[in-house]
């Protein structure tokens, strides 16, 4: 494996959508950002003669060999982020997988199946809401007219945008004549978490994702004047705002879980105007959907206590991977770890593709978040794992 | 006085910065739909042969006769509104200040001292956080080079903002030219409550305004990812900002005050990201400064217990204005109120300045909000009572 393509690979997705001054970045689905991106995808694909196409939600192919002839192997993640996120999120498991291809070529290996490396479109739904947006359209889990009508914080549709960006948003929908071409899907990503910290290993590999969902909490209240309005008189949604995102937190501690109200919009949001609507999206996750859909039922009681309505965004069962023990033996025994986060994989492997996840240290332990790192020697070691795996699947 | 004349002054400003869906208005200071309503008094000062003026803040003096010879009266208000304003809430003593100047040119008045007309600039703050930006600059309230550096939500600097729309923010500051100018200023505005329907009068004398003042509240948390981050270890702002809130609320009932979360800032404000910032502004409100400073510390305190700090923005002691008595026998025994909103007439009486307000009925009694209202025929004893006040102090 040539270590140095892994780094030319990085070095040049690493600037795009940088903040210069946090570092921060700032890769939302359909902008400029993600067309270079794109952009940059679909030169490494031809730098390597590598066959480039798009499915029905725009996601982005590469292959090597004739996946309509012999199902293929496809490995890669997605380069979106969240606001303010991390270089590693994503890109990490694109750059790995195209490294990863470097390596068994350089060593001659010959696969049987075809070898694909992937792009997967919105993964993090930071600017229409839905995480995972492109696998899901891709495997029909979302709704094409219900992915088309979702709208960015400034009322822009999905497919408004996508249209923009030179995307036929009314092709959206379920990919029959791509999933038929994925025999197994693998998916590299950093690791959220110290769990491979702790146990000194560079690489993981997942057992399962976590049951998870968003929900949308929108409070109505009344404009009205900071200083003339009695308390008495007023019906604020700020006050209902804070009385969800504390209600989250006490909920999410009573069963065991985790919830997360990241996201609010506050109208008219004025220092010395009462607020007139909020809406506050929740993140919740646990080991069971059971406890999950508790902590949803007390933040609801509490919404509609405060004249507010929550509905649900998106939704995923808990998904586990087949056989991660097979992949952890041919790793070196690597630890096998299951995540509260939800990835492509998962919605692959609940579309019903053979999909498996390997996770690299972080030795911050955080993501979504420029602190966000992996050391070389473990993206190298990530890159190494990926053949290996790649060499087992494809062989 | 020609009714028609109140009609075409109003109808011309009304669709400026007003959002076709809502109804409700932007217009804020130093943007284009502030430069359009520049545009518009300047029109209104040369149709009726006024000599304009702008003073080191960039408020707009329409003068008729020469006040650098005999100090003279003003009258006026402001154009800029709150997100999502209403109509109201400083046009209508603008318009009523061209109104009253027209209907006592009609019936021949000869004014023994010169009457101006003003648009003071930027009264809400809705743009850089500061309330009566431009009486509190002219005054010397707020230090040229704080006023400056203030920043907007896209990190504009409102010296940066002046400069743009051309004006000169090096020319910033206490304007003793401007001031020796006024002996007397009356501010006519549109209720901001239901005191003058609950008393069956279309006008009212204010009395005095409220000690008041805004805080900003800066809570630091920890970016993360909400899926994988586990409570305990978690420092997330949004639910400090949450805390913040319901202090606020809580502190204002005990302590018998107004107190308003309005606006709120979070960063990154991603539904799967643990907020790392969140601002909130504080506005409050009461009968005595020493409730007010109350509030504040209780919310000080919990702010401190969140790691957070919070710092003032804008503080105005309570204001009386001089002898309302009078102007109320002038105007058939209106009641007198006190108001709980700060307004730069205020901010001039701060200053030295004699000054007084007259407020006009509003049957909702709501304003910050497209529901703020005033009859036309209540507008109309508005420019007649305004034509009777300048009457007696200029004649």
């Amino acid at each position: 494996m040539s270590e140095t393509g892994f780094d030319s690979l990085w070095s040049a997705l690493e600037p795009i959508g940088r903040h210069p001054g946090t570092g921060g970045y700032r890769r939302f689905a359909w902008t400029a950002e993600d067309a270079t991106l794109r952009e940059w995808f679909a030169g490494e694909a031809a730098a390597r003669g590598l066959s480039l196409t798009l499915d029905r939600a725009g996601n982005q192919w590469a292959w090597q060999g004739d996946p309509d002839d012999t199902a293929g192997i496809a490995v890669g993640s997605h380069l979106d982020s969240v606001p303010e996120g991390g270089a590693f999120d994503g890109p990490l498991g694109v750059v790995s997988a195209f490294a990863a291809l470097d390596a068994l070529r350089a060593d001659g290996f010959a696969p049987a199946r075809p070898i694909g490396v992937v792009n997967i479109g919105d993964e993090e739904g930071a600017r229409f809401g839905v995480a995972c947006a492109g696998s899901r359209i891709m495997t029909g889990a979302l709704d094409a007219d219900r992915a088309r009508s979702l709208t960015d914080a400034d009322g822009t549709a999905l497919g408004t945008a996508m249209g923009a960006a030179g995307h036929d948003s009314a092709a959206l929908g379920r990919d029959d004549e791509t999933l038929r071409r994925i025999a197994g899907f693998v998916e590299l990503h950093v690791e959220q978490g110290r769990n491979l910290v702790d146990q000194q290993h560079a690489i993981g590999v997942a057992s399962a994702i976590r049951p998870h969902g968003r929900w949308r909490i929108d409070l109505a209240g009344e404009a009205n004047h900071a200083g003339t309005t009695g308390l008495t008189d007023r019906r604020d949604a700020m006050v209902a705002a804070a009385a969800v995102v504390l209600a989250a937190r006490a909920a999410a501690e009573r069963h065991g879980a985790v919830a997360t109200c990241g996201k609010l919009r506050v109208e008219p949001n004025g220092v010395n105007a009462i607020a007139s609507h909020a809406t506050v999206w929740l993140d919740a996750r646990a080991a069971t959907a059971e406890q999950v859909r508790a902590v949803v039922a007390d933040v609801a009681e509490v919404a509609s206590a405060n004249g507010g309505r929550l509905s649900e965004e998106s939704w995923s069962d808990a998904t586990t991977f087949p056989d991660p023990g097979r992949l952890a033996r041919l790793l070196d025994d690597a630890p096998i770890l299951d995540t509260g986060a939800g990835h492509d994989a998962g919605i692959l492997a609940a579309g019903g593709i053979p999909a498996a996840m390997l996770f690299v240290r972080n030795p911050t332990g955080i993501s979504h978040s420029p602190a966000e790192y992996a050391e070389r020697d473990d993206c190298l070691a990530g890159v190494a794992a990926l053949a290996t795996v790649i060499r087992e699947l494809a062989g």
